[in-house]
């Protein structure tokens, strides 16, 4: 996967987290993945086909999660219920899509997003695979948002 | 999602761990996942897009995952290592692949595989989209195949 691929996910996350959360992040430096320890309880999943085969992982904390429900629901609900998981969902949703429309030489498509929850969850891609990340620091929690992608088939 | 998708991945499930585990399942009958919560310890996930957008499941213990891969690979793992997220990928991936074969008519492709490991961890999809699960069992532990499909876009 080229480096430059991880650009897009970089600014549809800050686009999507200042128009539609209305909680500015801000990034830090791209880092590979090593070891599969998600540093966040909540990580919403979205596979990516097309000229390349690929995942996006979007880790937060459960403040955020629970902040960004929130600030597009209207309502801040006490835990991470229903709406939550939904809003996670449609997070990774908008980035993975908005990162789509810049990467138009993959002619990628999304798959449904899945969200996934647990204390010390791990999530790993096939080991030939590099993902790469970027961490994002916010007022209300951290993000790290994670990219893996096949391109030899 | 209607209910005659999920017969494909039937089909491949059994397929793929008779032909490639060496490890004959048997099937049980068809529910409606209620509640998130995972019942066994390792998830392979992966995406589906085309004229649906979905999602694949196949949750295994992690002595069915250790036995898998010894299978598959000519040598038992002591643990769940690389080599067994790998085989947990590449069985989600048969299956998945497989099953989209079956399914013409929805021109489905497949995301790159992840996995998901954590002893309660959960994995929910949108509250729009009703998961269809199937559980397995065999000699070497438990199995459930679970898809969700999204068929208004």
């Amino acid at each position: 996967m080229k480096a430059e691929y991880i650009n897009p996910f970089v600014t549809a996350t800050i686009n999507v987290f200042t128009t539609m959360v209305d909680c500015p992040v801000q990034r830090g430096e791209i880092y590979l993945k090593d070891g599969n320890l998600c540093q966040e309880e909540v990580t919403g999943v979205i596979g990516l086909s097309g000229k390349a085969q690929g995942v996006v992982a979007v880790h937060m904390s459960s403040g955020l999660a629970i902040y960004a429900a929130g600030a597009m629901l209207g309502e801040t609900p006490s835990g991470i219920d229903e709406d939550v998981i939904d809003v996670i969902g449609e997070i990774t949703n908008m980035i993975s899509g908005a990162a789509k429309a810049e990467l138009v030489e993959l002619e990628l498509s999304v798959s449904l997003p899945t969200v996934i929850r647990g204390p010390d969850h791990t999530l790993d891609v096939p080991s030939s695979i590099s993902m790469l990340g970027i961490p994002f620091t916010s007022e209300h929690g951290n993000l790290f948002v994670e990219v893996g992608m096949d391109m030899s088939k």
